[in-house]
């Protein structure tokens, strides 16, 4: 039986329901963690969002055979990971933002002093529940180390630099911006499903088949946020929009033009959805996230 | 034969060399890595120091009979957060310090926006390496687990903020001051110990001695950080002296007086060394070592 646009839409909404239910008692109070750090952890961690990046997870190791269950402190530790990144990049020295997924930015709320702790306590315990929680060990070390190679001075906070440095010195070709966002959106994209491979014992081919449709889908994400700026409901997107433009920051739209990208963004995930399909039946809710990033709204 | 100063001195030099070309090496150029957030990291990583938390690691190593050798990446880690939380202390949201170890702080050489991504960077590196280069795979993830639990929401991260916090509302006793140095101060140093154990194949015991080694030496070296701030030679400690006093921030010898901080720190260390002791004939350096701790003048 194909998965219907409503079938997919109920599997996402229970898996997304997992995580988040996993993310809220991660964030239960602990007797040495100070309150107001908790909070302001929380505020980000729960803020809602659509847990890309944990589906990805939970679906490569559906797709390889796994349970996902026991993917799920992996899935977790990807989005503290994403929502680290978010809370620092918000920050006044960074990028100065105000409002993030439609609410004040940590620092607003918590302060700077604080937003930065938060910052580094949700990167911090990314690491300690994929050591702590997934099993068999050898597994979890070969998640922390994919995790901090992705995340990291080689990967996304790589991206960040290179991206901070490409807006004071001006960049101009689409192999430029491609360079930026493999390291910034790409490497996080990419470990989400080879940690979700990983936990389901996937072959090395199965490995290199996610890494191939992260790659895909991850720059595939990048264009439909660019063209999502360009043309996208400001309400949805819980921030304002056109704001790239404005900043004079290099997109696809502005490189290529909408059409062009469009195109681009659609080739990707095709590409992305024939990798899916290869790793065999248990990969449809796979290739229909992979659809979902293409067409999506927000 | 007793180990005299200058065989300890001698020994030390050794390891910390061993520690400071393994760091030069995880901080050798990248292909993915900006070379300008490689020389950040490096600036604050390779600025010198007494390398006191990897010390312990090797020689907790060496103290439950295993090869210092397999400790180095643990070892390096310790060290990459410890570094990562000192860049983002001294942030203008944080402690605002100009300088570190004798010379200007990495924001005010790299600015804020690198200096935040420096230090996340190196937080990140501290895993990749522990989870990457330590064997066996199940000793990794111990050994990350351990070090996550150490450094987050519940440890080293905790007391920054706890300490924040207490600097705005206020704080009068030796058990409050006591709390914040466990968490800011003590887990990690514990955890250095730990580490080091852990890759040795330590028995329960043993780590639960060295731990308890742990508090007693992270106690101590607070007590006497305090007494430097008080009675220091700023040349020999590379800052400015009698800073927590002007700041009006609680120390020891504020709450107890010189005298009776002084015998609270030989108290500890005299237990320290009692405990290292047990640990047996190879324990011989990390007995100095803790003598170093207490007797230490910058």
């Amino acid at each position: 039986m194909p998965t219907t646009a409503d079938s997919l839409d109920a599997v996402l909404r229970d898996y997304r329901d997992r995580v988040n239910a996993r993310l809220a008692e991660y964030m239960q109070p602990a007797d040495d963690c100070p309150p107001r750090l908790r909070e302001a952890m929380a505020y980000s961690l729960l803020a809602g969002g659509k847990r890309l990046r944990p589906m990805l997870t939970l679906l490569a190791c559906e797709a390889c055979g796994g349970d996902i269950s026991a993917a799920l402190p992996a899935a977790c530790a990807l989005e503290m990971i994403h929502t680290y990144s978010l809370i620092h990049d918000d920050l006044p020295a960074m990028d100065d933002d105000d409002f993030r997924r439609g609410r004040p930015t940590n620092h607003k709320v918590f302060g700077e002093a604080l937003a930065i702790l938060a910052g580094d306590a949700l990167l911090t315990l990314a690491f300690e529940v994929v050591a702590r929680d997934i099993t068999p060990p050898a597994i979890a070390a070969a998640c922390c180390a994919d995790l901090a190679s992705a995340a990291g001075d080689c990967g996304m906070v790589a991206g960040q630099v290179v991206d901070m440095l490409a807006e004071e010195q001006g960049l101009s070709t689409v192999a430029e911006l491609e360079a930026i966002h493999r390291r910034k959106t790409g490497r996080l994209f990419t470990c989400a499903l080879t940690l979700g491979g990983r936990v389901a014992s996937a072959t090395p081919d199965q490995l290199t088949t996610l890494k191939k449709f992260g790659e895909r889908v991850g720059l595939a994400f990048q264009i439909t946020d660019d063209l999502l700026d360009v043309s996208g409901d400001p309400e949805k997107m819980g921030k304002g929009v056109q704001k790239d433009a404005q900043a004079g920051k290099l997109t696809y739209p502005g490189l290529l033009g909408i059409a062009e990208s469009r195109r681009r963004a659609d080739l990707l995930i095709d590409e992305a959805t024939e990798l899916a399909r290869s790793l065999g039946s248990q990969s449809q809710h796979l290739v229909s996230l992979a659809r979902f990033v293409g067409q999506r709204d927000h």
